[in-house]
């Protein structure tokens, strides 16, 4: 154990042969996947790990890409003696479907017009997501996953690994994450997607060759950054603090530390991201029900779970609060599922699962380490 | 007492003789203010109560404009036999200061350009707000009100009121409201205002010449929809329910109920008011600070409160939670102010004050009928 950081990675792509029959009954062909592997897979392919991302996220979990100065998204908890041990396990994160950093997208060439899809990029849902990714672990020849791990939009996807691919999941991690949208979380992710769809450079998806909805994008994402934190965490990094100056500026310039805050990760965020895939991740999440379609008895979805769970929940995260959590452990439990549940005090609001925190990381590695054994890795 | 509207009411207006002193430092001339009396004015002047309206309120409280169909905005709560009754109290309500239903604000016209203001307006704050009122209590004689009251930013200016005139204010009513934003509410604010000015039709403020920033503007009403409801009143009113159909769209239209609420609130509001209104008086409230720049001691401003207080906060509203409201009442008391503090139960969020609430309506009759009798009206 030498808890650095694997150093030196590269982004792969992988061509999906089939197409994709997608849940709105639509068919996706030539679907390319973004992904990142580290560490290495073991003989019998039993020590590999599926990383999910959430939203804005990337393939790019940790190690450095060729003159980066930053390392990836979750480089606090992925690499050599780290809680996901990439000595010990095969570590892959692939982007998901619909975003844009790398895999097949709305700003991806529609081989059908030789142009960005735009709107003519089909709603895909968290199961096609999924179902993306399952071709891209069949290609790795794992037949299954010693462990899941997502957090949000990413524990979205490993709730849903755990139900459409039950057999090729041993243990699954969701954290920070909910089975279903509530009315509240559908409304902040309309709210932003009218923002972007209010900027007349969206041109109904098609602004591939002009002037990007960044002003509406910007807009969105400072509504997202709202969401992340909590009450306290805002009180606590910001209170009513001024920027730069003892007193009101009596104009409409960022006179709080929390505006300038709120108004930066916007401006940042239009640099790396595409405004269509922020619409149509966001949708997906929206329309994610894990138990709805499935069968009449709302819970029962859970009588076919073969994974062992650690359902990880975060007590200032008010977007999907402990209580929500709960109820999914509850339902778990009175079907017989396998699982461990751990609300973690962190006063960071949603976005807790990203920052360091030993607990988290203590949690994971434990749990992991019991998994391997009982995987007999 | 028979409990009826009051009919027929008029809108008039004041002018005030006096430029005001603004807090910013600049002054205001020919400030107009439109307002509404019910009930009539006893000889000793002594039954006054003054409403305060909130952001996108207006004079109109109650009864009836000539021709129109729906009352005024308050009308569950003032009339005669009402809670806060006409036929033994005069009720004024003036339109606030910045805002564009009848009083000066960035829409009026700047009397050295002939022109609407726009950002020439200046910057305005709630206790500027409050001076405007007092001009016109001068107006009607009345040297001190019997109460005033008033919800979210007409609980601020309610609280203002109490501090800035103390001999004037004999009781104050403060309702689901804050002595400061914190940074969780200016962060909705300052989105909101972000997406006014993301329009490229608002043109830095002078847009009434042209078309209107609507799209920016309907965005940002939806964001404070969002913070006026709760969680729970989310999952009362909508759930996850779907739109006119049994299945998803796979678009963008509005799936879920509450998506088709939000921009239909969203688009009615562009109707009726003003984009510019909005960025001036969000700013007013998250520069409030009752307690800021009046003394080193942050609560002592208390001390020189003359009125007899009735905090009223609500169970459910997370933008002006009560646990602040407690903060606030125990500042009072240290201070010896003759407060009363209640928490209503009620599962509407912020907007529960101007819903329907039995327990409010005794509340506010209750502790009403108490000070005519103190103050031996």
């Amino acid at each position: 154990m030498n808890n650095q950081s694997i150093g030196l990675v590269e982004r792969k792509f992988f061509t999906l042969v089939e197409p994709i029959a997608l849940e709105s009954g639509e068919c996706l062909e030539n679907v390319i996947l973004a992904y990142e592997t580290y560490g290495e897979l073991n003989q019998a392919k039993s020590n590999a790990i599926l990383i999910c991302h959430a939203l804005s996220g990337d393939a790019h979990v940790a190690g450095f890409h060729l003159g980066a100065d930053k390392g990836g998204w979750w480089e606090i908890m992925v690499g050599p003696g780290k809680a996901i041990d990439t000595d010990r396990y095969f570590v892959i994160c692939s982007n998901i479907l619909g975003s844009c950093m790398g895999s097949t997208g709305p700003s991806s060439i529609n081989p059908k017009t030789g142009k960005a899809y735009g709107l003519a990029f089909p709603v895909v849902t968290i199961a096609d997501m999924v179902k993306a990714q399952k071709a891209l672990i069949d290609h790795l020849g794992i037949r299954k996953l010693m462990s899941v791990i997502g957090g949000s939009i990413g524990g979205m996807q490993t709730l849903e690994w755990s139900i459409s691919f039950p057999s090729m999941v041993f243990s699954a991690i969701p954290l920070a994450t909910t089975q279903r949208h509530s009315a509240l979380a559908i409304a902040f992710n309309e709210v932003a997607r009218q923002a972007i769809m209010a900027d007349p450079h969206w041109q109904h998806g098609d602004y591939y060759d002009g002037q990007k909805p960044d002003l509406g994008l910007a807009v969105a994402r400072m509504i997202g950054h709202i969401t992340y934190l909590s009450d306290t965490a805002m009180r606590n990094k910001f209170g009513r603090r001024l920027q730069d100056k003892n007193d009101f500026s009596f104009n409409f310039d960022a006179d709080f530390q929390v505006e300038s805050y709120l108004r930066h990760q916007g401006t940042k965020f239009v640099n790396r991201f595409d405004a269509n895939s922020f619409l149509y991740i966001t949708k997906a999440a929206d329309y994610f029900d894990l138990t709805s379609k499935r069968t009449a008895d709302q819970q029962s979805v859970f009588s076919r779970a073969e994974a062992r769970y650690l359902v990880v929940s975060f007590t200032s995260d008010w977007l999907y609060p402990t209580r929500k959590s709960r109820a999914m452990v509850k339902a778990m439990k009175k079907h017989n599922v396998n699982v461990s549940f751990c609300e973690i005090e962190a006063e960071w609001g949603h976005d807790a699962f990203l920052l360091p925190n030993p607990r988290l990381a203590d949690m994971l590695s434990g749990f992991l380490d019991r998994m391997a054994k009982e995987y007999q890795i």
